[in-house]
């Protein structure tokens, strides 16, 4: 019985050393080390000769120090509770913290994640409470076919609200807008969409609603390795950007999800928002239907078009704005930080719905042009949605 | 108008360069670069001393050469069309391809993906076929309350076919278990389920089914950083690791399944199937529950438990077994490599079936312990589920 154990125990071990595909920790180097505000990062490179942490907790890079083994180290304290990004810099190479499990995608970038908790970023934490469903689903786009020469089948994350499968409850939808570079995936990795969302409706600050977060890409169907382009770069220069192609096509969508979810089909049970590329998307796609949206949010919005200027619905704005303002969204919310780059369109814009007293709701946070702000415009803007 | 649409294009050159968060790919360096069979590295270090590339193409690190500019560079030829990973060894320090947006965890370790497409692996690739939607969804454990003292609120991967959400059919069901350190995004992440449930239903070759991949982790909700112990570093060491407590909460799952989804709720319409430890809980979960699992896929599957050896699941094996071959599972099929360190156990444990002759399928591979292999099982055993 012991040689059995023996041989039970070594083969334990084996499979615990060797589960799936082998580990690659270094030893005893763990980071980043959060203890209440401070971090430390830390990282194992005995032959390295300069190392410097990167992120946007800090405007310039911070320096890492070597101890005698090896292993550089930074410290940061009165760090406030948020969810950072950062990379190191070693000899010149931008990487990933190789002891950090938790990176995430910002385009064609990996960054490692730091959540440093506190009562501030709550909204953003995962919590004992009833959690909705998260789904990719693809649905085919017949308005894109003359632009792409075929019919696309597109990929699309929705969040079904907790209850979603146990009732037959129908629910109002939230579309919410990537920005450019961005995908399908941008609003639940780096958003924290289904988190802020499962909070909002636990404490009874947001109604249970769907949101459903499409590609905002024309030219792209999916997420970066998700379709039958493969592993190909990401990029940003897509052809057929903020040129009205996909604004246009965007009533597929709302059709496809008015048919396959339980929806509340109704202009007052549905609101788009978007972040940068996505806010203008949002602005314009709302001017272009004004009867399907009842609530509009424009995240750090792009205003201007890139392509295609002259296209009807660049060039008559102004009119398909007055059509719009007629039954006025509820909220037509708008967001920005001080430092937003897009800040001075974002005044200009304002000033046109000033001049011609449409109504809308301004928020102005500070900082630019970052997942930390629109998170937050997230969290502001969703209860403010589809009340009675 | 001209100095209008210069400002326009100089804010769009800012919206490109910046959108999101900033890009830092270095220019000119693309990797890995693929021409037919042959695969290119590269990385611009122009401080790093020393540069190699480890992944499971190769058995040994393969030395990196630099140029006279700072790009570190190694090629292969005639790689067989696979996804492999792969990491560089910077002076010590292992880290994923920077120019590389495609990551995978494995475990608690991020490694870059190089997927070398041709007819072996086209089973693999997003091909422009229907697809089905992948969600995550969370349910209610009862059964696991006795041993943890609360009722967790776990985490599980979903396929449903193409065509569920517009039909009122319904479903067999696969369950699909992941090892040790895994979790329930692996099978989808590194064992791309999605893509060959996709191909070979469009090819005919596998009938719709709905497969659930839960986390098989009785001590852990969820996948690292999607419950609320929130980012902590993944561990294999994990408490209640096969030791029966996980495998007799499993029909906690089935019920779940059987209430939220359109299934076939009767034994010849569910399978369950695992790799390694998962491997480990598909044997013992289909000897507890002969009546719910009418087929058995055993991957690299561990044979011995870890702990908890006298549990009347593991010391009354043979018995259970006994019972459950008196309707011998269609197909109970044993799949595993030549090389795989769990080879020897899974000869033991199929003279065992032998000795009683209860009828198995058997498939023995080359390689070892490794998803190249746990794809592949899949893609076979898939065929073989739910004949009529």
């Amino acid at each position: 019985m012991k040689k059995i154990l023996t041989a039970v125990c070594v083969a334990i071990s084996l499979v615990s050393a060797l589960a799936q595909q082998s580990l690659n920790q270094k030893p005893d180097v763990q980071s980043p080390v959060i203890n209440g505000n401070n971090v430390t990062f830390s990282i194992y490179a005995p032959e390295a000769r300069n190392i410097t942490v990167t992120g946007d907790f800090a405007g310039s890079p911070l320096p890492m120090a070597r101890d005698s083994v090896g292993v550089w180290s930074a410290s940061l304290t009165d760090v406030a509770p948020e969810i950072y990004i950062y990379q190191y810099d070693m000899d010149g190479v931008r990487i990933a913290d190789p002891a950090n499990a938790y990176t995430k995608r910002d385009i064609a970038t990996n960054w490692s994640m730091l959540f440093v908790p506190g009562e501030l970023t709550d909204i953003y934490a995962v919590k004992d409470v009833p959690h909705g469903t998260v789904s990719r689903i693809w649905y085919e786009s017949l308005s894109l076919e003359p632009v792409l020469g075929r019919v696309p089948k597109r990929r699309m994350s929705v969040y079904t609200p907790p209850g979603y499968e146990k009732s037959d409850v129908s629910y109002p939808v939230l579309y919410l807008l990537h920005g450019m570079g961005g995908d399908e995936e941008a609003w639940l990795t780096l958003g924290r969409t289904a988190q802020i969302l499962d909070n909002l409706i636990a404490q009874g600050k947001a109604k249970p609603m769907i949101v459903v977060m499409p590609n905002g890409n024309a030219a792209l169907d999916g997420a970066p390795g998700e379709t039958p382009s493969g592993f190909t770069p990401p990029t940003t220069r897509l052809p057929h950007t903020m040129d009205g192609t996909y604004e246009t096509a965007f009533v597929d969508i709302v059709n496809f999800v008015d048919n396959t979810y339980r929806t509340v089909p109704e202009r007052k049970s549905r609101a788009v928002a978007g972040l940068s590329m996505g806010g203008f998307h949002s602005l314009n796609i709302s001017a272009l239907y004004p009867e399907l949206f009842g609530a509009v949010g424009l995240f750090s919005a792009a205003i201007s078009p890139r392509d295609n200027v002259d296209a009807p619905l660049f060039a008559e704005r102004d009119v398909l704005l007055s059509r719009q303002f007629a039954d006025a969204p509820t909220p037509y919310w708008i967001g920005i930080g001080s430092d937003d780059f897009l800040y001075d369109d974002n005044v200009k814009f304002r000033a046109k719905l000033d001049g011609n007293n449409y109504p809308y709701t301004y928020y102005e946070s500070d900082g630019g042009h970052t997942w930390k702000n629109w998170r937050k415009y997230l969290a502001m803007f969703a209860p403010l949605l589809f009340a009675k």
